[in-house]
């Protein structure tokens, strides 16, 4: 029998899908499963972007440019002018999700056993694309108790050698909640210009950002033209994550010549999403204003909720929609297994993500988890109070 | 000025995609353009596809399962069943087109420096999936003169080194049109199991297949179990190109366990164009017989037209819809792009894709081009003759 590659075998299973099978079982005994574990928003999607599918009137639903038609693109370097980003059409190419804008990336910048520094906890799936491109994650690591703001300058100097050739932020950070202020972006501005590297910052979660603060992105930051590449995406913004459209976004001519040729081999990204997606663009304000409201009550519940449990530890998110937990546990793995197999409060039970798979350091995050709210108030109050009660039951 | 990766500068240009500019120049000009360069048929869609996604009642574009809904999977094995090749639900991935089921099945299957050996020519694409994941293409020449049929299998032996991982073919192939035989497949068969390699069939244009024979899949072959892969799309199949979905099966169960974990790193298929493709496995059989027809009648126009065109070579096309044409031309790529910039025959003209990159052998296919039969029975005419009249003149 032919073995599978190496690289098959490395390819790291997802933390936030690998304990579906025992979810499942526990509805099966029909149990109530709340999902906490899956940024996937109960949120709907604008009216405006589904209709669009609705009224569409193709004959032949054919292959759109690789990059993205120029009707497309030209739209979204409006909606980046809006955010204060001065980007053309020229400067985007439109991917199959941001999944498909970070492969770009990692594809167009680095080689074979290159380095990529990403401050961990980082978003899992960054582990996932590192190991299908052969690059080697270098974790530089953030704590709960900063916050999990951006590391010291020193901690990154440390770390870099003649592979780096990029640093990936997430900014706000999924699974953190962390928004980086100004001051940050500039500090890594200054390391990347220093170093010759790239700065990749994944901003798919930029329009949820609360407490009145503004989000900042690379592409703002004068004298980064060269090295910085957005990875962008309408699956959060809109509550579209089924459409698979997001963008790869970068002023640097080379980066989006080397891009675009990856982009040409798999011919081009889904046309009905697009359609949809070129729709989503003329969504009213209020849509997002009710949706921000929305998750920052949710986010006040959740955090506050936690605060009250003994023992848990958490870190306030000011952005996205996750945040970090320590829990008094030793291994956040086996009690989110446990959570679905053994446990139930009134029949119902949480699904979590053990948060260690968002840490490339091993050993690191055991005790933790990373919780979406993506649920409703109802539910999430809910979620609480079984998370309260498991972890006695679990105590003892 | 941090620099691109050594990858991406070795990924190819698309050849089908290059004289783009060309064409759109000769469109400015006032020439009118007809493209047979590009797999993008201009036969309708059909129409219960188109349908199903205006009748749609989501009110959340959501993820769907990384490997596609089950319910969808199921009814691919059921079609799959009607054509005699015997897989479930649980040997299907779906994927973001066939492009994304080569990305998978090449990173499970191969590491850096492994090597994959293609009858050549082949589809362009496959260059650049080989270095989108550093595997190495090992060509093994088929014939303009044997209508491209598989080369013997001392010419595969001679290549396999303890790199080998795969044979990859295309049945029917792109560019050739040539339809391997059970034989053929029986020999192949032979080779993997001997030598413990896989074998990789790209069937997306299983449905083409003329002059009464029947498509012989590998997935048939028994005995290939461990070693089969198919890539398949609808792309081609319901001429619905546009909505990027494909699959990859196997009954290799770590091979399906593998690609599963690259699937899950990017969460999910499209969601709408999964609903499209659903409903496009109840289009009636009356649609593929006209199709089939339509294609056949196109054939015979062009290869009836290019054998009366002095000094042109074709090879009979069995499936598919293209052919490789040799030229009475030294540099194809340089003819293709005089007949953009330089020709018009009643102020038409025509784009053709430069038969070089469907070679990974250097300096190979030089006068040879490939043509797509995508287009009506007039507009083939026209195209036949505006290629007699502009060879008559560049010979000159
Ligand atoms: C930080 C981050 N980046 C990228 C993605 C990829 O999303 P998509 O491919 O749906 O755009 C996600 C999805 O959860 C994410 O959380
Ligand atoms: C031989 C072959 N394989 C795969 C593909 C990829 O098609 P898609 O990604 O649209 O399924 C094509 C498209 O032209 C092709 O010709």
């Amino acid at each position: 029998m032919p073995k599978i590659s190496k690289k098959g075998i490395n390819m790291p299973q997802s933390p936030i899908r690998k304990l579906v099978p025992f979810a499942e079982q526990a509805e099966k005994q029909g149990k109530t499963v709340y999902y906490l574990n899956i940024g996937q928003p109960d949120i709907k999607t604008p009216q405006i972007a589904l209709d669009a599918v609705k009224v569409h009137s193709l004959d032949i639903l054919a292959y759109s440019r690789s990059e993205g038609s120029e009707n497309y693109r030209t739209k979204i370097a409006d909606y980046y002018r809006k955010n204060d980003i001065h980007v053309t059409h020229n400067n985007i190419i439109v991917t199959t999700g941001g999944s498909e804008a970070l492969l770009f990336a990692f594809g167009s910048i680095m080689d074979e056993e290159d380095e990529v520094i990403i401050p961990e906890p980082f978003y899992a799936n960054y582990n996932g694309f590192s190991t299908a491109s052969s690059v080697k994650v270098v974790p530089v690591i953030s704590k709960i108790e900063d916050n999990f703001a951006l590391p010291p300058i020193e901690e990154f100097e440390k770390l870099i050698t003649p592979k780096t050739k990029a640093i990936l932020i997430c900014n706000p950070g999924n699974p953190t909640g962390y928004l980086y202020s100004r001051e940050e972006i500039k500090k890594l501005a200054a390391i990347v210009k220093k170093h010759d590297l790239f700065l990749i910052a994944d901003e798919v979660y930029r329009e949820f950002v609360y407490d009145g603060i503004t989000h900042y992105s690379i592409l703002q930051e004068s004298g980064l033209e060269e090295h910085a590449i957005v990875i962008d995406s309408v699956s959060k913004r809109y509550s579209m994550c089924g459409a698979r459209i997001g963008y790869l976004v970068s002023k640097n001519e080379e980066v989006i010549k080397t891009a675009l040729k990856f982009a040409q081999a798999r011919l081009s990204p889904p046309t009905l999403a697009q359609i949809a997606s070129e729709a989503a663009l003329e969504t009213p304000q209020s849509y997002f204003d009710d949706v921000i409201d929305e998750y920052v009550k949710r986010r006040n519940i959740l955090i506050s909720g936690l605060e009250n449990i003994e023992g848990v530890k958490v870190a306030k998110p000011n952005g996205a929609f996750y945040c970090i937990a320590e829990l008094p546990v030793k291994n956040s793995d086996d009690f989110a297994r446990w959570l679905l197999e053994s446990f139930d409060y009134e029949n119902n039970t949480i699904m979590v993500a053990p948060a260690a798979g968002f840490y490339s350091t091993p050993g690191v995050g055991l005790n933790q988890i990373r919780i979406a709210y993506v649920l409703n108030e109802k539910s999430l109050k809910l979620a609480i109070k079984i998370l309260d009660e498991a972890l006695k039951v679990y105590r003892d």
